[in-house]
C-alpha cells in the first residue's frame, strides 16, 4: 500500500518516498513499523504550502463479521443508493483517495496547483499512530519546514447533509483507583461485618467523582476550563443538529439536556468523567458473595483546552488521597493515570478555515458546521503542539458511514464533492485572507 | 454411598432405607435426586429421641488441584502429625462415621442406647439440599414424628483449640440493582458529557447501602435486629478468641474494630451488606473508554433473627427506589432479590445444649464456646421451623480443616475425642434439665 501511494504520487508529479519509523514486536516478532509516505509537489516561495495528511491503514474486517460484501473490495450498493462499501472507504483510503484525484486532475489538464503540497500518509493511525510523532519531532526541521498550515481528511460530519470544519477534539485521561485490603478474596457470610471492605471504600470514592448530572466534583477541573468565547458560542448556536437523530444514535433519550447548545457543548466543548467499571470484582451473571480482597476503580476524563493531562492528574490525585483518608478505612488505596492524550482546538477563524468555509460554500452551497470531535484524535495534537501549526479537520464522509463498523461506506455523493472540496480549498487557501 | 450407609446402618441395629426425593437434571439427563438414608434405632416411649443429621456427599476434588495425597483415599499425614487428608474428612464423611461409630461401639459391647436415636444423611447437601425440604415437609408427621431435639455435626470450631456449641447461622438476602439507560454501550468520547450514564446512577446507588464502617444505610434494618440479652452477650464474652487468628486468615488487618465483642457479634449477630461486583461494566485489565448501557449492581445482606428475607427486601426495594428517583436521570432503575436465606438462631440454654456442653466438659475438660455461624447453612433452618425443633450445631472438626479446599483434613484427635463427644452428648441428653 505504501509502494502503490510512492507510485501514483510519483506519476503525479509529486517527489515522493517510504520512509522507516522504526520497529515494533508483530506475533512475537521484531519487524519494520509501516513506512510514512511522504512526498512534496510545489516549492515555489511565492506560494502558501499546505501539509496534508492522511492514513492507509484500516481496521481489521471479515466477511463473517456481517458484511454484505467482501470488505475489500470496494463494492457500490447493486440497489443504487450510490453507497460504495468497502474496509477504508471512509477510515481513510477515501479522503486520501480523493487527494489523488486533485492531483490527477491537475495533471491530466496541465494546471499547476496554486498552493504547494506536502503530503504525509502513514500505516500505524488505528493502532495508535506508533512512530509518528518521532518522525515528526526528527524531521521538525527538515521535512517540516515552510508549512503554513495542515489539512487532515479523517474525521465526519455530525449528522447526513451538513457538511463540517472541525477545529478541536478532546483529550483523555485514564485513571485506575485501585483499593486493597486483605490478601485473598474472603467469604462474605465469615467475613462480612468484620472488616473494612474495599469495595465499599471503592464505591464511596467512584461517588465522589461524579454527580449523576454529569458535573465533575473534582476540585480545580471546573476552573482550569477555557472560558466560551461569544464566537465559539455563536458557532454552535449556529450548528445544524436534531435531537432526534442523537437519541436514535444511542436508543432513547436519556441526554442530560433538552438544550440543542447544551448538549453539543456537552460532547464538544466541555470535560466530561466517565465511570467504566471494576476490574477484581465480580462481573459475571449469578450472585457470588465473594469480598473481593483488591479492586480497581476505571474511569476516565475527556479533556478540552486548557485541561491538560498533567493539571488534571494533580487535581485528581490529590482529592481521591484526600476522600479516601476521609473514608478513615484500614484498606489501602492509590489512584494513578494509565494513559493520557491532550485536548486540542486551534483557532476557526484562522485563514485556513476560511478558505474551507468558502471552499464548502462552493461545492455544497451550503455554511459549514463548525464541529469539535468529543473523542480524541491524538496525532492532530502532536501536528498542532511539535509544528506549532494551525490544523484543519475537513471531513469528506457522513456521520452515518461506519468507520472500524461492519459495512463501513462512502456516498459517491460525499466522494465526487468531497473531492471537489479537497481542490477547491486549495484554491481558496491560495488567496484566503 | 448411600448403600454403604443402609447397610452398616441395618448391621448397627438400626431400621434403615433410601428414600427417593424426586429428579433433577444432570447434564442434560433427568436422573433420580441421590437419596436421603433415614433409620431409626430404638422407640422407647420413656426416653428422649434426638434426631441426628449429616450428608455424604462431598465437594469436587481433583489430585491436580494441589493435593498432597489421593483426595479419595483417606491419607494419614506420614509425618505423623496425625492429619488425615481426604476430601470429606471433616465435611462431612468424618462426623457421620462418628455417629456410625458410636453405634458400632454400643453393639459390640452389647449396650443399649441411652435415647431413642432417628438417622436422616442425605446426599445434595453440597448442591443446596435439593429436594430435602419438600421431604421433611411429607415426612412431617411420619418419620419425623416424636422427636424432642435435633443434633448436625457439620460445621467447624472457630479455632484450632477449643470446642464449641453452635447456635445460630446468618441467613442471605442477594439482590441486583439492574440500572438501564440506552440500548447499545457507547463510546465516551463521542457520548460522553450528553447523556445521564448508567454506571454514575448505579455507583451512586450502592454507595448509599452502606457506610466504609459497614453501617448499613437501609432504613429500618438496624430497627428488625432482635436486642441482644445479656446471656448473649455474656456468651460473646467467654468465646476464647485472638485477634491474630483473624487477621491471619485474611492476611493482613482490616478489622473494623480492635475489639473482640465487636468483632465476632459482627461476624455472628449483626446483619452485614456487602458489594460484590457490577455485571455490564468493564471489568478486564486495561483501559477502555466505554459507557455501559446496562449494568447490574449486585450485593448482599447477611441476616439474623428477626431480619427475615421478606421484609428486608421490602426496606431494600423501597430505599432503592427513593434514592435513585431522588437523582433525578432518565434512565430506568429496578432492584430484585435474586435469592434468600433466612437466619436462624435457637435458645442455647436448651437442655440439648446443656448435655452437649457437659459432654464437651468431659471429654475435652474445657466448657465450648457458644458461637454462630456467619455464614448459612440453610437446612439448619428448615429443619427447626417446618418440625419446630431445637437445633444443636455439634461441631467435630477444627477452624483449620479446609473444607472445600485442596488437603481437607480432619485431625486424628478431633476425630476419636469428636467420636466420644457425640456419644456422651447420648448419655447427657438423656438425663439433661
Ligand atoms: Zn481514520
Ligand atoms: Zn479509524
Ligand atoms: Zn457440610
Ligand atoms: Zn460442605
Amino acid at each position: 500500500m505504501a509502494d502503490f501511494l510512492v507510485d501514483q504520487l510519483n506519476k503525479l508529479g509529486c517527489t515522493a518516498e517510504k520512509r522507516g519509523i522504526g520497529k515494533h514486536t508483530l506475533a512475537g516478532q521484531e519487524v519494520d513499523l509501516p513506512p510514512v509516505v511522504i512526498g512534496q509537489i510545489g516549492s515555489d516561495p511565492k506560494k502558501r504550502t499546505v501539509l496534508i495528511y492522511g492514513h492507509y491503514d484500516v481496521q481489521p474486517a471479515l466477511k463473517e463479521d456481517g458484511w454484505i460484501h467482501d470488505p475489500f473490495k470496494l463494492t457500490i450498493d447493486p440497489e443504487g443508493t450510490g453507497k460504495m462499501y468497502g474496509r477504508g472507504s471512509t477510515d481513510d483510503k477515501g479522503p486520501v483517495m480523493g487527494w489523488l484525484n486533485v492531483l490527477e486532475a491537475h495533471k491530466a489538464l496541465g494546471l499547476e496547483l496554486p498552493v504547494n503540497v506536502k503530503v504525509i500518509f502513514e500505516g500505524m493511525e488505528e493502532t495508535g499512530s506508533v512512530g509518528l510523532p518521532e518522525f515528526i519531532e526528527a524531521e521538525k526541521d527538515k521535512f517540516f519546514t515552510g508549512i503554513d498550515c495542515m489539512c487532515i481528511s479523517d474525521n465526519y460530519w455530525l449528522g447526513t447533509k451538513i457538511p463540517c470544519l472541525t477545529y478541536g477534539t478532546r483529550g483523555v485521561a485514564y485513571y485506575e483507583i485501585h483499593v486493597s485490603g486483605p490478601d485473598r478474596d474472603l467469604h462474605s457470610g465469615v467475613f462480612g461485618g468484620m472488616i473494612n471492605e474495599p469495595m465499599t471504600d471503592l464505591i464511596h470514592l467512584m461517588s465522589k467523582l461524579v454527580t449523576p448530572q454529569a458535573e465533575i466534583l473534582v476540585p480545580g477541573i471546573k476552573e482550569m476550563i477555557a472560558p466560551v468565547t461569544e464566537d465559539e458560542r455563536a458557532k454552535f448556536e449556529a450548528i445544524h443538529f436534531d435531537m432526534k437523530d442523537v437519541h436514535d444514535s444511542m436508543g432513547g433519550d436519556v441526554t442530560l439536556s433538552d438544550d440543542k447548545v447544551e448538549v453539543l457543548m456537552g460532547r464538544m466543548r466541555n470535560p466530561c468523567l466517565s465511570l467504566h467499571g471494576i476490574e477484581g470484582a465480580f462481573y459475571a451473571t449469578g450472585s457470588k458473595t465473594v469480598i473481593p480482597c483488591s479492586v480497581k476503580g476505571k474511569f476516565s476524563i475527556r479533556l478540552v483546552p486548557n485541561l491538560w493531562v498533567k493539571e488534571t492528574t494533580e487535581c485528581v490525585v490529590k482529592y481521591v488521597d484526600a476522600e479516601f483518608k476521609k473514608l478513615g478505612t484500614k484498606n489501602k488505596c492509590e489512584v494513578r493515570l494509565t494513559h493520557g492524550g491532550e485536548p486540542w482546538a486551534t483557532d476557526p477563524n484562522h485563514y485556513s478555515y476560511r478558505a474551507a468555509q468558502k471552499a464548502t460554500e462552493t461545492v455544497y452551497g451550503q455554511t459549514p458546521d463548525y464541529t469539535r470531535e468529543g473523542g480524541s484524535i491524538p496525532i492532530t495534537a502532536d501536528f498542532a503542539n511539535i509544528l506549532g501549526l494551525n490544523v484543519l479537520l475537513l471531513p469528506v464522509g457522513r456521520g452515518d458511514d461506519g468507520a472500524h463498523s461492519t459495512n463501513e461506506k462512502l456516498d459517491m455523493d460525499n466522494y465526487i464533492n468531497g473531492t471537489k472540496l479537497l481542490g477547491s480549498y486549495l484554491y481558496e487557501l491560495a488567496n484566503a485572507q
